[in-house]
């Protein structure tokens, strides 16, 4: 699992706020409880969320938020100084006695409460016995997910922001990838080559036939002559996470991996080409794969064509058969076909667009679609 | 947030399996859905839990267990092999219907169903969904918290081991930790010198003022003369972590802070010295606090004593003020007293004990309490 980053723009914070008490007021909501580490730092500007101690945000219809933490925790939670009030509680104290005395303070005694999605249900029972018989809480998941699904020019400033950082690790690997190196070597380099520029970076790298799992981790296989090796990197920047997979080769390709890449980079063009507002989100995903499957190679697009991008890597809405979603301005969806061929070799290329009026933006930098022509 | 292992032993995980039947027996419940991380290792064998992707498993009251992935994910589960029947669901599936046919097969069509605590309150709504009226979902946390809590000869092992592979940082930091260096330096240079062993270690090294936040990251201060250096680290193995802390000094620390850490040390003696069955957790708490106050420095040992120890770094019970939960056999708890002077110095000396029959056992190898003679 991919964590979130450690700070994100006031400015941005303040917009979600916003955008919430919106929610909160045509759904009659008194106030929301946030806990996930996405939703601490989307609405409350710190990441910190609970592990074996309390900390959660409540933001009211008003536009108050408030942040429970432990007091010693509490030069971890600065993120949130500018945003909300602080309530600490000590370590022999009960923290939801402190957070029903922030709810009193914020004026919330009664009506309904929205609470995260992502909470746990052992800590929604705590909650619910400190909110007491006048508060009703009840799902937020919704709001929540409306608030965040489109990105405002600020957030899609920092989506661009994190793709410039992003894509250094792919044009660096141009330069450093040979045969005979291992996986992990090459994921070392990049680090060390980018640590200068401040970018820290751990990019999947998967070779060979380890190209064919997607998830697989980054191991001591080495680079060999006719490889396909697949190299997928996450990024923060400001906040929000940029998401890119090239495929790269060592030598020679074999002719079946020249042609599954071909299609790959044709269905992800094709679907690009069709997103725009108004078109469902399986649509891109069946556009994609029916290029995939004409070409011979449909039994091993194995994933979805993309998912969401923004305060997670993988959010709301989702590019997958079966979600009629529609696609709206403001969405970040990353556009990621794939073909693995188990015990043989991998390939995916990954971009991120930009759902605009009419069409997308596809956020880019210096980074081209393909990395080398031994595809072609 | 620290993670749990990659992976566990086949016995452990059966262990668990047959205490956890044992609790739904008694309670009259047939099945347990787990969910988090470190429940999907304890009960299923792999730590993969659900992202945005339903990962789940289910364990009956007759011990037949069952873990639902993704399809494509069904690589990154093989920890499960061994232990379970994996259902799998396509990306244009709803994986909750999986999980149904999976409660189905595995012959849970009605009665009580626990569900683990740690569930997102989203998840929640969907299994009961899925499970229909007749099934009637309900908290396992109580059940899971006592199947975890008293560790078994083997998961004692596990624990012993952890420690064996996590003192080499602490013994190795005494011929490196110097002057000049830089805390993130000091972190790098253990990495490196432990990787040939095997041994992946990312300490928390806080020099300076810096240990005076419990929390604080490592980062770029240089430590100076006169610097108490706190290290804290974890490594897990066979599932299972240490947790250990140590306070270095770079030349001759105040007279301040060698009063501090000979509080400290007293403190933490005083607390194992007294640890045992049927001893309360808040007892051990106001003897180490006790000890701390009187010499000065209550008011900056800002946090509880100490916490369980397993599959989590931070699990029950919690050694802290309030608790009034009995030690029992088998229990394994940190000792962990500090003392944190804003803006001059930390100071902490961490172990790890089990709970034996009459008494306590600090889990011990060639790691001493004191690594510098620099506070006597």
């Amino acid at each position: 699992m991919i964590g979130v980053a450690q700070s994100i723009p006031e400015a941005i914070v303040r917009e979600h706020i916003a955008k919430l008490c919106g929610q909160m007021r045509e759904r009659d909501i008194a106030a929301t409880i946030v806990f996930d580490a996405s939703n601490m730092l989307a609405f409350t500007g710190t990441p910190h969320m609970s592990w074996d101690r309390l900390t959660c945000g409540v933001v009211t219809r008003e536009g108050d938020v408030r942040v429970v933490c432990p007091a010693f925790e509490r030069p971890g939670v600065c993120g949130a100084d500018k945003i909300a009030s602080i309530h600490t509680w000590q370590e022999h104290q009960n923290p939801y006695d402190i957070f029903a005395s922030a709810m009193r303070v914020a004026g919330i005694s009664c009506g309904a409460v929205g609470v995260d999605g992502r909470i746990w249900l052992s800590a929604w029972h705590r909650f619910a016995d400190a909110c007491g018989d006048k508060i009703k809480l009840q799902s937020a998941e919704e709001m929540i997910r409306e608030v965040r699904i489109c990105k405002s020019p600020l957030e899609q400033d920092a989506l661009r922001g994190a793709h410039r950082r992003g894509e250094r690790a792919f044009l660096a690997m141009k330069s450093i990838i040979r045969g005979g190196a291992s996986e992990i070597e090459l994921q070392r380099e990049l680090a060390e080559k980018l640590a200068p520029e401040g970018i820290t970076i751990t990019p999947m790298v998967q070779s060979g036939p380890n190209g064919a799992i997607p998830h697989n981790p980054t191991g001591d296989r080495k680079l060999q002559q006719g490889d396909t090796v697949v190299m997928d990197s996450v990024t923060p920047f400001d906040g929000y996470f940029n998401d890119i997979t090239r495929t790269y080769a060592v030598g020679e390709p074999s002719d079946r991996a020249k042609k599954a890449y071909r299609a790959v980079r044709e269905a992800q063009q094709a679907a690009i080409d069709a997103a725009k507002p108004g078109v469902e989100c399986q649509q891109l995903d069946k556009i994609a794969r029916g290029i995939i499957t004409e070409a011979g190679f449909g039994e091993f697009f194995t994933h979805r064509l993309g998912h969401g991008l923004g305060i997670e890597v993988h959010e709301p809405p989702f590019l997958v058969g079966g979600n009629s979603e529609k696609l709206r301005a403001g969405m970040c969806v990353t556009i990621e076909p794939g073909v693995y061929v188990p015990g043989e070799f991998g390939i995916r290329i990954e971009d991120d667009i930009l759902i605009t009026d009419n069409g997308c933006e596809v956020i880019r930098g210096e980074l081209t679609t393909d990395v080398t022509d031994a595809f072609d």
